[in-house]
């Protein structure tokens, strides 16, 4: 990744309101004063600024080169679908219908079928995929596509809800439920993975409630988090479609026999949210704190000097530092700025997250050593020395320990606000700062009762091989009637 | 690039049009057949299938990294922009407003102001800088975007007139004139590299005509590439935009004298229509020709067996074969399927225009080598024995010439075509079969009548170095009106 240009020449870091404060308001002051994302003219929409779409892209490369390893191909469906097609398949089209934004007009006059904007593509690819799928050769087929969908949203937060979002949606078909079940899974294992070990975000696997599923699904699973506020956020969702779309799209094939039988697919998405989970997850009050797997820069040099003589040694000394550093594949920023102070700087780069920050004054030169400042601890234990001969590889692995610590860090911060409850007086106690975990019954009253008295909604069945996970011979800790499973209910996005 | 699952599996070559009877049937043959993309169900839209997605996205990379390396960072903007901005640049919304797509209604109501799905961003891009540039030290600004853009389109053709296309514009803002002018020409540059070296396509570089520039801009450049059948297409545009579009949005800095400015603009676009051009450019009667910096499969090894013994021995050869190229990141393929004549599969793989292919029988595993067979040139100087040891850097080296003899022949054909005109009569003459180049005027009146008299359109201005392009003294050679330049005239997509 190039980094020419980055470093924010005008920028003036004005400070957040601290998450103490209000959350919702440090939120939206990280995301526009780290410039990661601004409003747009359309209300609902956003424009993702350089510094936040090269967030995404990596965390978009990580996603993207796991699909490929397990087989699948990128291709590209269109925006558009007739609304005819919306309505095909009966719980997907109640589900949607409102929120979906209508194209009426085109070329000049009115169209005789209005057009719907993509809300998610299982209907393009189930029109296509009955002309594609012949026999069981042609099995499975295994597709994704990195678009733009559009859902209104009339609520709308920077990343987390906008009524334009970008996210990869992947559609595939298979001969056999048990192979279609063990896709979903898969995925569900891939969006685990790169959201703990690429984006340092811990999650729960688990399914949805019936109530939570995809609109036309036969089972959801889903991954979610624990953001700072202890709110859960849904980070990614992989869809067991059973044969609901087959039927409504009759997508055959000829099996072994010669017989016809229809095909079993299944979808999953992972979108430009995780982007606001990424914020939610690790940032604190000065700011962002990124991952380095992800952080467009991983390192910066700020140089710090007072006489013109100290700034040419300064600066020949934090370019050799920048060359060893680029050499080893490591995303370097030098701030060349001038008529900053070194603490402007030091906040500057604090707000975008960037990993480590190396300080160079003409002390530093003189001893040919650099002071390594870590984004992610505060205090003393931030701040080492570090000689310039063999920093590269020593900075690789602080780099390394970063990632790793900051997944520790947020996986015990979420493990000490997991409570189990049993029943609503303690899951409304427990869900002002934190997740309840109870037996339920997976029916809608249950869970529109427990919404209405504590806000919390259920978050998922969690996919827990440590635990007795069967609700046999168990009752719903909130209404006493038989338990469908263990779930998780917290406040979420 | 993972190439797992991509040999098609129930494929059966059809054969395709020859292109002598007719090309545009031909065209649209090639790509459907060879996979590149479908139709959709909508009109004017298209499916890009993976092995076109996997084409276009070699083109992006080769490009992304061209435009990162000039300093230029990603970013998205948003789908939708409210009708008002589009009407805030006059040529600008008289050029598009015929090609929108309008969408009234969101969220279940109808909505105050409709919205526009975005044909082009200057205006976002304008309504953001104009926020976010404040002094000189935020100049220049250089921000693309990948995305998908729609006009409206009354005669689609698959890639090259589609209603909905995958493209990235560049929007950038600069201090001076002298800087804009400057960035408009070096895109054009990278265009043309792109052109040329990955896609082993030929451009001629030029300046459009007053009535083909871009409806906003003071200037438009493009790249011009002639089709196997003679006719033109613009493979790219960069514009030159000068302050149209920074005073319809009011985008102004402080200079070093703290004094308020005007920016200068440029925005500039490549987009999934350069596919049809890889097509039209290479493809022959058998099918795809692709250059191998591009093609998704460089290289695709067809094993050929009679009796199970043989075919353990020739698929071990084969799976050593492809392990060596593997690894030196060649991107090979393994044809193991079965019930199908190596006729049938060399066929197959000619017609996705594989530059490569590897044979591999009894023979070749006694002798331990192979024959390798050349999609680009024809009879037998296409075919030559390689010993297995060894094999990578010698398939790397062809690899190579078969980049460099693309563009070669292509360029020798395209020069074969371009011949100079004095009149009407010769100008109508050489477009039946090739590019007319001749003084013209530049008034709409004489390219309207070149056009119901020929076909032709003006294609550009060319920025040829080598011959005197002054049109001082020089008239019309159609109107005999005082000259603006020499141009090249071509029917054209």
């Amino acid at each position: 990744m190039a980094t020419q240009g980055v470093t924010p020449r005008g920028a003036t870091p004005r400070g957040v309101t601290p998450r103490s404060e209000d959350y919702s308001r440090w939120y939206t002051d990280v995301v526009q004063q780290a410039e990661l994302a601004d409003y747009a003219p359309v209300r609902g929409c956003m424009i993702i600024r350089p510094y936040g779409y090269e967030l995404w892209d990596s965390i978009k490369i990580a996603l993207d080169r796991r699909l490929k390893a397990t087989g699948h191909r990128n291709a590209y469906f269109p925006l558009f679908i007739p609304m005819s097609f919306i309505e095909k398949e009966a719980e997907h089209v109640e589900g949607f219908k409102p929120e979906l934004a209508i194209v009426t007009h085109g070329g000049g006059s009115e169209l005789e079928e209005p057009l719907v904007v993509r809300p998610t593509s299982e209907t393009l690819f189930g029109e296509a995929y009955a002309r594609w799928i012949q026999s069981y050769r042609d099995l499975p087929m295994l597709i994704n596509q990195w678009a733009n969908v559009v859902r209104w949203e009339m609520r709308p937060r920077l990343f987390l809800r906008t009524t334009e979002f970008l996210w990869q949606e992947g559609h595939t078909a298979h001969a056999t439920r048990e192979e279609a079940v063990e896709e979903t899974l898969k995925i569900l294992d891939i969006y685990a993975e790169v959201s703990e070990k690429v984006c340092a975000v811990p999650v729960i696997k688990g399914r949805k409630s019936p109530q939570e599923k995809f609109a036309g699904a036969d089972d959801t699973y889903t991954i979610e988090s624990m953001m700072g506020n202890k709110w859960a956020l849904q980070g990614a969702t992989s869809h067991f479609l059973g044969q609901n779309f087959a039927k409504a799209f009759n997508i055959q094939f000829l099996d072994e026999k010669n017989e016809l039988q229809l095909v079993w697919t299944t979808s999953w998405g992972m979108t430009t949210r995780t982007v606001g989970a990424v914020v939610m997850t690790h940032g604190d009050d000065k700011g962002l704190r990124l991952p380095p797997a992800i952080a467009p820069i991983q390192v910066v040099i700020v140089p710090i000097w007072k006489t013109d003589e100290e700034k040419v040694s300064v600066f020949a000394f934090a370019d050799e530092v920048k060359t060893q550093l680029n050499a080893a594949e490591i995303r370097v920023e030098l701030d060349a700025r001038e008529g900053l102070s070194p603490g402007f700087r030091f906040n500057d780069w604090e707000m975008r997250g960037v990993p480590v920050r190396l300080e160079i004054g003409p002390r530093d030169v003189a001893a040919r050593s650099v002071i390594a400042c870590r984004r992610d601890v505060a205090g003393k234990e931030a701040k080492m020395s570090m000689t310039v001969e063999g920093l590269a590889p020593r900075i690789l692995a602080l780099l390394d320990e970063i990632q790793v610590s900051m997944l520790k860090c947020a996986t015990e911060f979420r493990d000490a606000h997991l409570c189990k409850a049993s029943n609503l007086a303690e899951l409304a106690d427990i869900v002002e700062d934190g997740w309840a975990l109870i037996y339920h019954c997976g029916t809608r009253e249950c869970e529109d009762k427990i919404k209405e008295e504590t806000k919390a909604s259920s978050r998922c069945y969690p996919l827990d091989k440590n635990e007795s996970w069967s609700p046999k011979g168990k009752v719903c800790a909130v209404c006493g009637k038989p338990a469908f499973g263990k779930a998780y209910f917290a406040r979420a996005y």
